[in-house]
């Protein structure tokens, strides 16, 4: 039998992640499974915990990976928050703005959306007028629009929300190990990211972190979460205190890789890392203006790690991604939705952020050009 | 900073899983990570399927691995399947069969359980006359019932339901890859598994499957599947067909490992390893029963790779368990429920199930004992 493991090569993740892992995190992965229930296996989700606290700049005590992709973290508070009929106002510019009201329509939520033009951000003067007119239950927005590669204004939402009843629910999937996320800072009550994005481990983990208001609001539901893999109040009992009761069996080795890659940024240090990634992003967009192209998002509102480029005309789209990926071991992302064809979305995130990458995908569409 | 993975030990896995990983499985777990919509992977994707369709016995199309762990398998059927008010009958004799019902009720589902004793196996004459009484939109069953060691007649019950308009869903999770699993002969709608116990892949992931029938019971759903992230025909977008529509970023890594273990499996023959599985637990039980130690079920419905014994009379249970650990580097389970201090679960699944192992738990065992 051909084993198809023997035939992968390695490519350069330039795209919309997942992104390129270290050395150190693939040794990680393949360390010796121990028991779900084995104590040191314990003290090594303990530590997890204290590392995403730490660069999510947050005390909650409900913070942990959850086990899934960045999509289940989105699921999952949703679903511990929301019930059937509560007003939730999503704020929506891409993509995932869209996927967080698919999501919370169908689990019932009265959903209003608040939109924007893509490829811009969402204006704090119109989210305050919105608020000025009804009171929300959850306000939900994505910190970085990966769809679109731009920023949204996550701080200064908070604060308008600052002192009211309304829940604050952001999507760092993409920010998380690339930009701050300052969760307590900003007022955030619910956050969820994804492992295969600036923190480069590989995609199957969601980090997610619920302030003491949110968990207050879980414990105080009429009904139980419908979802009984993701439900916060089972999990928080096997990450949480001295007796941990079994739930599901913990992804041990996913784990292994999680926290070595929250060690390494850790060690690189949380600023240097976010300097890194806006020191490539200007090498890249340097680069790209040079050869003629131009950024989709204006200046004021980049994301550093998700740079949307647009297509020069009479350029093929697919034909370019193809020759970057087949010729020169590069992947670098489609635009989606209405930006399908009209954007390439080039990756700097985490271990992708580094020159030699910047430098090696700019010769190569120096060539194809 | 100091590394905890560094101080990792090898623990020989004899418990209730995750099982022993073999070398082949954590090398597989390191290969460079590619796109979730890289052409290779997806090639990757479609030999998992047909791996996955060989192990199983079945020629359903909708056969693949989801991006959580046994139990987001188990959230996944009932999600799909279920409607509110949906009369549903589960089989409960242990654990899983618990978690079924609370699965299924927070689902809204009217559900009904019939109840059997703990370490005993279904009764098909009991399932027969309920069956007689009332018309089910699904019934359910635990294959190999984890928490007790029970082999559960999951053919006999498929004979059952032939012709009629019930589905029928089976907890594979314990039993695949340890034992026959034959959907299409006995007439399984809807089946998850688990990547951590026969499978000997780390958890993570949870290998589903659903016949043409529970495929268009899914397709004539009055309303939306409440749960974005398992909904099977978004999932199925991105693992069926030409053009793979991204729904979320598969744990690439996770399904190398998967890949892997299920090529292993393939290459020892199916059969050959059912036998080495039997074969082991009749070694395990054989000196069990020569050091004095009793079994909790009957031979005639005992589970090969998950064997309850009875604790003895005056043998500190948590006592002993943590010396294998300590000293024997030896984990094993615990008893849960009502059979907690009870007995303990020693698992042979998989990778683990090999006579060096077998013989090393039980010198370990006479030594304490």
């Amino acid at each position: 039998m051909e084993n198809l493991l023997n035939g992968i090569e390695e490519v350069l993740l330039m795209g919309p992640g997942p992104s390129a892992v270290s050395d150190e995190v693939y040794a990680a992965l393949s360390r010796k499974t121990l028991g779900h229930l084995d104590p040191y296996f314990i003290k090594i989700m303990d530590a997890i915990k204290v590392q995403l606290q730490t660069v999510l700049e947050t005390e909650n005590v409900l913070t942990m990976p959850l086990s899934g992709t960045g999509s289940a973290g989105m699921e999952a508070v949703f679903v511990n928050l929301i019930e059937p009929g509560d007003a939730v106002l999503i704020l929506k510019n891409g993509v995932f703005g869209l996927r967080m009201a698919e999501v919370a329509n169908r689990l019932g939520a009265a959903v209003e959306v608040l939109e924007f033009e893509w490829g811009t951000p969402v204006l704090v003067e119109a989210v305050k007028e919105q608020l000025a007119g009804k009171t929300y239950k959850l306000v939900a927005v994505v910190h970085a629009e990966t769809s679109t590669g731009v920023c949204n204004p996550v701080a200064e939402i908070g604060a308008l929300l600052k002192g009211s009843a309304t829940l604050y629910l952001v999507d760092a999937v993409t920010s998380l190990g690339g930009m701050e996320v300052a969760m307590d800072k900003w007022g955030i009550d619910a956050l969820y990211s994804g492992s295969q994005k600036c923190l480069s481990c590989p995609p199957g983990l969601a980090p997610v972190s619920f302030s003491q208001r949110a968990v207050e609001t879980i414990l105080g539901r009429r009904r139980k979460v419908p979802n009984w893999y993701l439900d916060m109040s089972l999990i928080a009992g096997y990450w949480e205190g001295k007796s941990r009761a079994y739930h599901h069996t913990a992804p041990i080795n996913m784990l292994y890789g999680l926290y070595q890659a929250l060690f390494l940024l850790l060690q690189e240090g949380p600023a240097a890392v976010y300097r890194r990634h806006r020191e490539m992003h200007e090498l890249l967009v340097s680069g790209l203006e040079k050869m003629g192209l131009e950024m989709l998002v204006d200046a004021s509102c980049r994301l550093p790690m998700l740079n949307a480029v647009k297509i020069p005309t009479g350029v093929d789209d697919a034909a370019v991604r193809r020759r970057l990926l087949h010729d020169y071991k590069i992947e670098i992302g489609a635009g989606l939705g209405p930006l399908a064809g009209q954007i390439w979305r080039l990756g700097l995130m985490g271990h992708t952020a580094r020159s030699e990458n910047v430098e090696r995908l700019l010769a190569a569409l120096q060539e194809i050009l």
